[in-house]
């Protein structure tokens, strides 16, 4: 993908910008595993093939820079991590199934090695055994507000998916949408983080909504990427999204710049179904690049937004960490 | 289906066995419906086409006749009573999509009318429903142990799943999976219904082995209608289990019955998968009907455990309804 124009020299590094944090995430990390064990070995080998699609642990990072960022960090910080981690990896293998998607992280997908069955029951699996790892906690909150934002994960993707193919869809529409299936859990990430740090309601507020507004600029990113990015340097099927005829806010905004009779061709054209690459269809048809640009500079407005709120937070390492992590999230190509 | 010889002249109605629940059961919809109710007008019209599926609501009535059994019902049991049918009907829409139904309860299923991705988020959003629901009793019992019967039944699932065509299924690995991916909620909704009636910790253990003894019975007698029931009063598509290379225990008992020549036909026509009806090109290689006679006696040696349990409960109208239901799970034709 083009980028916004203002790539820095060096890339960002999720890694190099988690590096303070990595102790922490290889213990949310061996939560999360003691948490999977099964004595069923069929349920072992899936869990095992699951985790190699794992990737930045943005969630749990988040967990615990909201934590340090209100001056306190707890054992809790770590299972909340781990708990956010495995609702993320449950609705990744759901996904996957809806998308048909046959790779993931430049891996097979799991329902492509499997069939449907296997990532279904193993998303049920990974759910329960999130909800039942909340549980374990002595405080509630976390336990309530993660069955909530996964109630509003899947009204998201229900609701995504029930608007398939209407290409009238309304940036608001969208916009809820997307805040629903995907920016909610990173919210309810850094919310957790600031409650489980006994931070006042002013800072959970803060890192609440830099939570869901990093999240809206990521799932917009996303938008942008299944369109105009790399399939090999992002690691997954890429014009999913076109194929499945998603509203995204690229082909949004695309319908509403061009001419009544190249809208009509793209809609027909998505109706159709594209033969081959549905990518190239549509360039084919029209340029869509000023879209995704458009679509980008939304999401850098986002970024900038979530930049706003981490500024009220109490100055320091933690802090600089969240700022740095949204700019991030306008720069990967992955 | 046949029956067991020993039918009575009244087939026992689990209407008419329900009936002095009638007040309580309808206390449990409208928990469940309050619970599903949504903003979004897609999720509302998918609850509404999946509460037609619901059935005898048999593990709500469970929760409820264990605490009166035990001689205490509260608003708990109404509250568990609706979690309990919310993770029931959440793992029937996803058995759907694994199974590939068409209809259930003489309706279309929700996958024949939507596709696959209905029916695997909106399962997701009663599951996260029913954790939440959960987590609004002040007691957190059964929270956790809804949790964790809800990672049993997906192991239970998976382990069904991986084991597909697998025919050399010995019996106690068939049992395991059933107790799993069956029994294990039967018997959490009888614990549970004594747990929240106060009841001594032998009458929780009566309760849950009756319950997962019932759950055990209800599975195989499940099993054999697959196999000999009629599709019009079962009221979903059958043969299914055949279809999908499923071990079940009538045709564990068959394999184990029949001479190895028409074993090795048997599992060349399961391996090939039948042109037109599955069952239809069984009975054509061998008459199956001793082998249903034979799982069908392992069901009533479940049914005569469950109510030896029941029996050690105190006497009572509650128990007699416990030890009818028993009777009527090898009596049903649907």
């Amino acid at each position: 993908m083009s980028g916004t124009g203002k790539a820095p020299a060096t890339r960002p590094d999720p890694k190099a910008l988690l590096a303070p944090l990595a102790d922490d995430l290889k213990r949310v990390d061996a939560a999360y595993h003691r948490a999977l064990a099964s004595e069923s070995p069929h349920v072992r080998k899936l869990v095992e093939h699951a985790a190699l699609f794992r990737g930045k642990q943005l969630r749990p990072a988040l967990v615990i820079l909201a934590g340090r960022a209100c001056g306190r960090e707890t054992d809790a910080h770590v299972v909340v991590g781990a708990i956010v981690e495995m609702i993320h990896t449950a609705t990744l293998l759901h996904d996957d199934v809806l998308d048909h998607a046959t790779t993931r992280r430049n891996l097979p997908s799991i329902n492509a090695l499997h069939g449907n069955e296997v990532p279904i029951l193993l998303g049920d699996f990974i759910y329960a055994q999130a909800f039942a790892l909340a549980n374990t906690l002595e405080d509630r909150t976390a336990a309530i507000h993660l069955a909530a934002t996964t109630r509003r994960l899947c009204t998201g993707e229900i609701d995504q998916n029930c608007n398939r193919g209407r290409f009238d869809l309304s940036y608001p529409e969208y916009l809820r949408i997307i805040e629903d299936k995907t920016a909610s859990l990173y919210a309810a990430s850094a919310r957790l983080g600031a409650i489980y740090a006994g931070a006042p309601a002013e800072q959970v507020t803060a890192l609440e909504e830099y939570g869901r507004q990093l999240g809206i600029a990521f799932q917009i990113i996303d938008d942008c990427l299944d369109l105009a990015g790399d399939e090999r340097s992002v690691g997954k099927s890429l014009g999913t999204d076109l194929s499945e005829r998603k509203m995204t806010l690229p082909l949004l905004r695309l319908l509403e710049r061009v001419p009544a009779a190249t809208g009509a061709k793209v809609r027909q054209m998505l109706a159709d179904g594209a033969v081959g690459d549905p990518r190239a269809a549509l360039r084919a048809i029209v340029d869509f690049a000023p879209d995704v640009a458009s679509a980008q500079a939304t999401a850098e407005q986002f970024v900038r937004g979530a930049r706003g709120h981490a500024e009220r937070l109490p100055p320091g390492a933690a802090r600089q960490t969240l700022l740095d992590l949204a700019d991030f999230v306008l720069e990967r190509d992955r």
